[in-house]
């Protein structure tokens, strides 16, 4: 049975690096009370600092509960706030990484209080622009470091690694599910695991399908989903299905293969449009999706295990198009 | 009414730079048999040299007559013949310039013989590989000026120039719609348009349907059509609609809107495939769009209209998925 | 004799959808008198109303003046307003359009007002994101015909339409060097042009060098350059010259052999380095090409004649790294 | 001390899937005759079936000895047989894995007859085209475990798996550096590691000193290298140095910083350029990164521990161009 939510975000931020702002944003609690008519979700997830903060934790909390949604996740600002700006838990100046060390503490201090289990770890400024530039020996061992030093700290949390090739960086530490899945093994730690932006991914070249498999084969790494589209040069931020089809239909067939049980969640930018509608759109293609899959698991494995592209084209162009 | 048909030769050729041939290659004769058992075509195109020579034309003119098929091009052999290895009608060598006009020559008399229209020049080596070794200006004039002469000579004849941005040369001349329409442009002719290769014009970052609308608005240039489809990533050749959906609904859309009426041709690789089967699946994917786009097309165009992605989203899906 | 200048926002604007600024930005005074310190410019460019505005041209002439450098370009703002989030020149919206044809209006004035010749034309928002969004028939004819009236009424001034393949949108209008012509030759206006921006080209995956000789045949449409670097996927914004190098020696040579004598403009988003520093580095570098370009100027000539790559890349190698 | 290496096939092999060869291709012999003609190479490397087999396994090792040359690797054909064409050591076929199996226990034999070191792994049909075609749990875990029984059966010799994203099939199983080291990890076995082609990890979208970086954090695990240059998009197989600059100096740096001392192979496909000149020039661009690099080591090292992207500039060109 699929979960769905959303991160409350989405709901307002449409900034970009010229506009100030393509509409006006909400409020957080205004954008909750939209994410609350979202039809079919059942969670939410909360950016520190932005959303969630230590004064605000019983708030919000009391808030989440009236609506009947869970705190699926806590996401760190490891991103937004300036003095992250040349790398966080990877930085080359100590003091930055403590900093930040002290604020995952804070927020996992939160998401404890928030009964939220996930942690989604985007390290969105460590990395590196220019060419010689990163220590990677010395820059990598750091955040791995990090994670470790924090997954110990809080075992009953789980640590999903939001990866993602570059953006704000032209290149990103955690860049693509496998060296991400080799952070997590060098952490030494179980609850360290993955989170798969679907996006992220297309813009990293992956097939996603393939990518739930390496982090099955690592050791059931995948924590977490989150879900957009894109047109697979950059990270788009789309509703989820108004692009690729075919694609999203091999993701959820291999979720259920790897047996993942986690949140499907949708994260995207509605800088032009009616956020709640781009949101929900996401939800009903993946439903959508998820009933044809449904109804025809049985002829889909088959297809797998011949292997025959012209069988599974006709099956693929039935099963989505001409079976009325 | 659309018009389908297919190159000859994707029903053979199957080598690549590492493998002589993944399957055994069919003869000339065994490829029409072959050609003559896809359902849904009506019209064969020859790659020149390979296909048809001066020696072969009047068989090969009855064999295609006898399968009730037309004759829908010509491709003249600008790409496996070494001698053209450094470019053929921009080469830096004017006797290779001339050589190749000659042989163009030769092949714009068969067309005329074959009561075939289209001459889809190809000039796949016409380009560069390193910096600092194209003339630009030279070798692009050359090219331009070889394409107008024979335009004048054969005027009933028309020159769909068939654009890719890269491979064999790391650049071709004739890379995009747009730049291949400046080159139409300057020849003066109005005999000389473009072929759009789908998988070409993926592969060079394009949205088709734009593509098209840019032809229609530099003068009704689009003369002729190859379908595959791909990762956009490369020119992979695959089935078309096996891999994108919208996007093939979305060009066919704009075809009509810009009063298309030539061929919709398939040009595929199928290496590993069966060559009928695969040839036979992108048809049956274009009738299944197309089916789809007749049935939908006044909801289609008040979408675009309004530019509302929300809706339109909700209209796509609906379309494609939902409405049983 | 080449002429640099730069960009006045480039020393200043530091935000992106994530943090909304790595710096503090300074004023537009603060930010000229920065400009003033870059060794090696004289000339400077102004965003309409963020840096330029009806109440300002006075101050801000006298204050261009007093640095003794040239106002090289206007570039309207048709990005940064939200009232242009779905267009502007090329609005679904007629009122939309009118009201950006005004704006323009406005800033041509003061560009005659400032002896400014070059109105830099990026209508970054004019474009689409989602499939069977645009009108692109309509909506190419709305831009062009809006460029075209005002080149009419603006007979002295010179558009430089500048393109740039995607963002904000996701796919923009004018998007590679040869589509951008074909609009320019649409108008039917011989001061309609183009501007370069290396970056934009680069991650539109062109060969700049190729491009400013797209340009130059079809009729002298170069009208401008802006400089930058990036790894070729992206808009990075990055120091001319830190990641490539030879193509940029092979831009100059072109822009020579193309009787280019326009500026040469610094555009850089020096989000976490000293501004200052980082525009100063791109001139260095491409004064250091061009060094290298005019005491070799014989030999890179007889290499393209020859088109031999080995002895390319050793005359490369000698007079890049070993020619000491 | 670098040791610089090429592969025999490279001398040779000039046909793409359009063309049966550039050029004429020379014998074994006559390739082995010519690559002693290469100034500065040591090694050569040799592709199973084509220049090594069990019959010619003698008259090779005197024919290398002869030279004065070492066997540095010998890289098995699972690529040029159409047996192949639908995986080797992941085929969804037992069969077919077990001949794939077999054949490289011969090779295997073969190399340490040779006294070869390296077993350079590349499977390259290994993969799959098509969505929905690859069974990727089973099939991944069978190239795993073809390598592993290899490895425990030859624990003598060094397997380098050689990555690459694509091409023969649009999806390698062995894509990047991050996944090979995840595979080789899963191995359990310590003779198992990674060949970086740089071309390959420039296709990938790798930074590739990074790529260098994470093979020494999981274990040093590069045991092989691999060079050309491309323009990032594609397999160009060009000559090194010939496009890109300071990313190969920066590899060189990281090289030495991870102590990597394996060879320097060339390996280039110098389709329309004299093999043995295509290859030299890899080899003095290389030498010439190298020189400046061990001039220019302290220097450099401080920019990095800095990370001040302007003065790293400042440096780079310095020592690249103007330091003379």
């Amino acid at each position: 049975m699929r979960k769905y939510s959303a991160i409350l975000g989405n709901l307002g931020n449409t900034k970009d690096r010229f506009c100030n702002g393509y509409k006006d944003n909400p409020s957080t609690l205004e954008m909750l009370k939209l994410a609350g008519s979202i039809d079919g979700i059942s969670g939410i997830e909360l950016v520190g600092t932005w959303d969630i903060r230590p004064d605000n934790v019983t708030a919000m909390k009391k808030a989440i509960a009236d609506l009947g949604f869970e705190c699926v996740s806590i996401i760190p600002d490891l991103f937004a706030d300036k003095i992250w700006r040349s790398g966080s838990i990877s930085s080359k100046d100590r003091k930055i990484r403590n900093k930040a060390i002290d604020y995952l503490r804070v927020m996992c201090g939160i998401a404890e209080a928030m009964h939220c289990k996930i942690i989604n770890l985007w390290p969105g400024q460590d990395g590196y622009d220019y060419l010689f530039q990163g220590n990677y020996l010395k820059e990598r061992a750091w955040l791995t470091d990090s994670i470790a030093l924090l997954a110990g700290e809080f075992p009953h949390l789980q640590f999903a690694l939001e990866y993602k090739v570059k953006e704000p960086r032209t290149h990103s530490y955690l860049a693509r599910m496998a060296d991400t899945l080799l952070t997590c093994l060098q952490t030494g730690k179980d609850n360290v695991g993955v989170t798969i932006d679907t996006g992220h991914a297309f813009m990293g070249g992956e097939n996603v399908a393939e990518s739930i498999v390496l982090a099955k084969q690592a050791g059931n790494k995948l924590f977490h989903m989150h879900f957009n589209d894109n047109y697979k040069s950059w990270d788009d931020d789309m509703i989820a299905g108004s692009i690729h089809s075919i694609e999203y239909i091999e993701m959820l067939y291999w979720l259920d293969e790897c047996g993942y049980d986690g949140w499907l969640s949708m994260d995207q930018y509605p800088y032009r449009e009616d956020a709640v509608g781009a949101i929900s759109e996401s939800i009903k293609w993946l439903k959508a999706f998820d009933e044809i899959l449904m109804k025809n698991k049985k002829a889909i494995k088959a297809a797998i295990a011949s292997g025959n592209a012209v069988e599974t084209s006709a099956l693929m162009r039935k099963i989505m198009l001409t079976d009325r």
